[in-house]
């Protein structure tokens, strides 16, 4: 049971909220990859909360690396990437008075941290459960972005739904994903982006959160990565994709629609296109029997709303167990869907760096 | 990349549908526990094709342990159990002649089994990809499904939708699970059944299938399991879950349905009701920042309908990449999900068993 | 803490001496690798007992391949390779009788495994921690020895010294190798076979038993394998080499002697000879910083004496746990040195595919 | 293949000998571990250069802790420790100038480097290969040694040779460990110490250097912990041993000793002594059938002498390929024996509280 992921390329995250700093390990890059601060910025940009619909926190995030990059490339080392902690207001989470009076808030971590950790838990902003830490997993994935779009694979994610707003399905997965890539609030369909920030304003002004589903595609994944037990491609992402906080469902393909259709409905036909044998349809997002097919991979997500509302909710207190009730105050966002698109980027991007590596070598990733 | 699952108690499976032999090896099970065979019987029988819903292969699924079983208890050593393939009409998959003219079933992993293997794969009756390999994961889960219960930890599926009949939704989990626990069609309505059925015996007189939703309560878990990072309890369920043939979704408690929701609604307002601390509803299914909260855990998987239908499809032929047709012949089930709910259960109990010997050390098993 | 080893390519041991069968399971193998059957009954015929120097315990040694070959090649999915136990005297070792009197063998894992496994051991035959598991583990190895020589990777072990008797050292590594492969007292000077032989009869006629020391080059290994931290090729070879019975030291070169050498006299020296780089001499054992320089490998595991003697030793009843004594009777080996050259060939194969295919990929193996 | 060991309790280490720090995390630590800072800087000390034995690169080595600990106490998520590189010449190192003349020095890694990574290790001062990682791994292990004192377990290394001069045995196993716990150059016969010394300088004198065997002993294990097939004690502890620098061979007990012994002599009888089972003697050094018996762990491992001398050695130049002669200046350790020694312990330390945690479970080393 551990904080890292991967067997040839893993990451370790590691940090709380408002410790000296967060960060991440990635061992198993092979060396010679070049390392591109401004895209690990980008995708942090990305990841960072904005405007009007999210935290006033504002971290800079600037990251430091501390090993395994020389000369602009990796050297083949573990790399280590550290973001130091800077905008932490200590006297929002002062010690002992936050000790003295600690209240659970409803839908987060602080009580599961509190019986695990049998209060020893970091609980200054969440600690180690503070959404903060995606800052380090956007920075891990970004390292990769890159090396793998010289692969030709490219990865998007876009809000598929918030509230009862949808955005258009995926078309060109190609261009879609292009289109993607610099989006802050990443949307297909640029009208869905004001109705979707309307209702993001309309529940913060009722002090309440909204979530949604994010739908990624794949695109240039050769066929035949994956196993057809435990760790098929289905099995692997969504063990990762499901660390992401909120994330409460993951489905591929047409998921739990699927479980609707007949089978003659829901099977991807295939045929021999002249070049190579494709599937008429991606009903099954890429996958069978838990390999890929060729087809983009195309996977969604449960967001679940922050949790961290204004309203007030019954909940108890840590410290003496007692019955009370709480109601936030500070900087808290409400809705974290835009946002996690770029957390599911760039840890699909780990994940798949892994599976490709195991499948084509430690030096794969390497141009 | 591994047919393996799990760190401290982990299960590898083997075997192909039309070979000697299938079975799995569970690793690390202590030593003092009883290993019951009509239990073993039993979760076989609940995953066996009966009835005019099923195909007419009938396995015995006679088991043999081969190790780590002494005198009626574990020995602490590798458990190897094996399972014949008795009923193997192998004039079904003759090899030469199949060699000529392989037809990837659409909706099946044929093809990225042949991508992947090359050709080597061996395509008689799914190979290794052949729903014959969950009696091999129900044997094995079924090894430590008793020594679960004498822990307190039960485990219950039920059919929550086929088509578009719905099952009632869990209440009372305890003696909902108990109530599950002998059936082969497994719902907590039982006017439900007949309804399923006639949607399956439908979709089979049209030569078709369908699909379905399972959903699992798991009763008796502590509260404090789990990794805040990659190894949350979703996640590690997730990737387990995923393996079983046709599942294309998971989703946790409301799971998708919590995507739609405001943060007032779906969070679980935490209360101590004079005895310890719970959540008064359960949308999280159990589980927050990926640990577990002692409430009972919730999650549903999507089947999608099985793939192998009596209807024309469009198909290639894998030996020489031509576009063709294939429609079925032989036995084959039209709705696989109630003998999915047996496989789940085991998979399940499995998956727990090594969530809590990692967290409570290699002897928890023992009674 | 498992009965498995690897990566990509892993091992799982099964199996007690008097139970069922013993077993094991290979998984990450590729498809498309030849299985030769003769191959591996020529390796487990080089682990046999034989003559009049070893027990006179008789095992066929005949082994099922339940899963994972299809057609004379793998098919990519784990291969379980199970020999069932014929030759097992059950009088010798009657359960009920010897539940009223275990004495634990001095030297041997009695003890251990019954403070481990709290009495459920399987203490038959020394059950798990029977010498007879590693004819499992030499038909696993013999399964990828052909394939690794393919690539031109060779294997061999020579029985280094028994007693005070040394055989000469490697000379021409790939002449060597190729005069051991096919020796059940593998020796590179004829002339010491005799020596030893006498040595062992000597303490064998004392009711005693003699140790000795085996040293393995693997000849072909490209440079670069082995990680600088942990995973150093020292390493994962020592890890593996220390689970074959009796072996209490692992050095990889001049090992132990060049603690007492200098760095002038250690230090291997460099030198481009035209072709390529190599070093002047392999005090190194062809491993610098963890990583191999692609000179061969070269390695020495000491064997202590086998445990079992037919003199009359202090211990005690582990069912009472009173002070009593031991002296063997029936079947068992005053010498298994030359016995465990074939184990040592076998296990090492089994490791440098699993370091290769981490290195080059999960298809590497494939012809 | 990674730079991260352990399965419950695992560490990662990071970094170059030039880059901005070196550090490691440890994941799978409990909460409410007490972090002692004193205990961390003591163990840094007894591993740093010293006196005219050693190198003359003074590091300070502050540590500074990134996550993991609150309020003084591990807060049960991952522990980042950062050692920051401060005395590191870069002028010794400059980029360009070293690229364009880059000499492998024989005995060391440089070469293996170079192939592995294809020229894109950072080579300045050895970088990942340097001895200086081995900070880090100290301040790792002296995260848990404390915790693991406070449960009876003790952890000693002392000198047992260096060149032809030897120290006494272990003899009162607690007595000899306490009396070496503060010692930077650590024998249990003080007069060794001088005589050692000497052989060092000596060696110093001639431009050369030395290397030498140092012995273990753990004190205060349960029996019955290992697994008999691959994750035997021996072989974890080996594995791990192997990747400190200049380990060339690792025995346990009497090791290669037992190799010419015979088994009447090899073998530890049992006893009950009144109050347990123990052995009379300890020739198997606290290990039978890869599990411990409960008396104290002994293991020695051999250091070749440091490759780094200032004699002349042939070598090749890295970036042409070609012949060339080598000779050292700048600084450099003569001998890194009694250095090694802290590594060792605290090495040691993590492997054991993974070993313990791995089997009593997650939360075993909060006290």
């Amino acid at each position: 049971m551990k904080n890292t992921f991967g067997k040839t390329v893993s990451v370790t995250l590691f940090g709380e909220s408002h410790g000296p700093a967060i960060g991440a390990v990635i061992d198993g890059l092979p060396a010679g990859v070049p390392v591109d601060a401004d895209r690990i910025a980008l995708e942090l940009f990305l990841r960072r909360p904005s405007g009007n619909i999210s935290t006033g926190r504002r971290e800079k995030d600037e990251f430091i690396i501390e090993s395994g990059v020389f000369g602009g490339f990796t050297c083949g080392t573990p790399l280590c990437i550290l973001i130091p902690n800077s905008d932490t207001k200590s006297a929002d989470y002062d010690f002992s008075m936050e000790k003295a009076s600690r209240l659970a808030r409803p839908g987060h971590a602080d009580f599961t941290a509190h019986v695990k950790y049998g209060g020893f838990e970091d609980f200054r902003g969440g600690g180690h459960f503070s959404g903060r830490l995606t800052a380090a997993l956007v920075a891990a994935g970004a390292v990769v972005r890159g090396a793998l779009e010289k692969k030709g694979i490219f990865i998007g994610t876009h809000i598929a739904e918030i509230a009862d707003v949808s955005d258009r399905a995926f078309g060109d997965i190609g261009a879609d994903i292009s289109a993607l890539s610099e989006m802050a609030f990443p949307v297909l369909d640029e009208s869905a982006e004001e109705r979707m920030k309307n209702k993001i304003l309309e529940a913060a002004n009722d002090g309440d959160s909204v979530g949604g589903v994010l739908e990624t595609a794949v695109f240039g994944l050769p066929a035949g990565l994956g196993e057809p037990w435990f760790d098929t491609v289905e099995g692997i992402l969504a063990h990762a994709l499901f660390s992401v906080p909120a994330v409460k469902g993951v489905e591929f393909g047409k998921g739990f629609a699927l479980s609707k259709m007949r089978g003659s409905e829901a099977n991807d036909a295939f045929v021999n296109d002249g070049e190579r044998i494709i599937t008429e349809t991606n009903n099954c997002g890429g996958i069978l029997g838990g390999i890929t097919t060729g087809a983009p991979l195309l996977y969604r997500v449960a967001v679940k709303p922050t949790p961290t509302i204004f309203k007030e909710q019954s909940t108890i207190d840590l410290e003496i167990g007692e019955n009370t009730v709480i109601k936030a105050k500070g900087r808290h966002d409400p809705c974290i869907v835009h946002r996690a698109a770029a957390v599911i980027n760039n840890l699909s991007a780990l994940v798949l760096c892994d599976m490709l590596t195991c499948r084509y070598g430690e030096e794969w990733l390497k141009p």
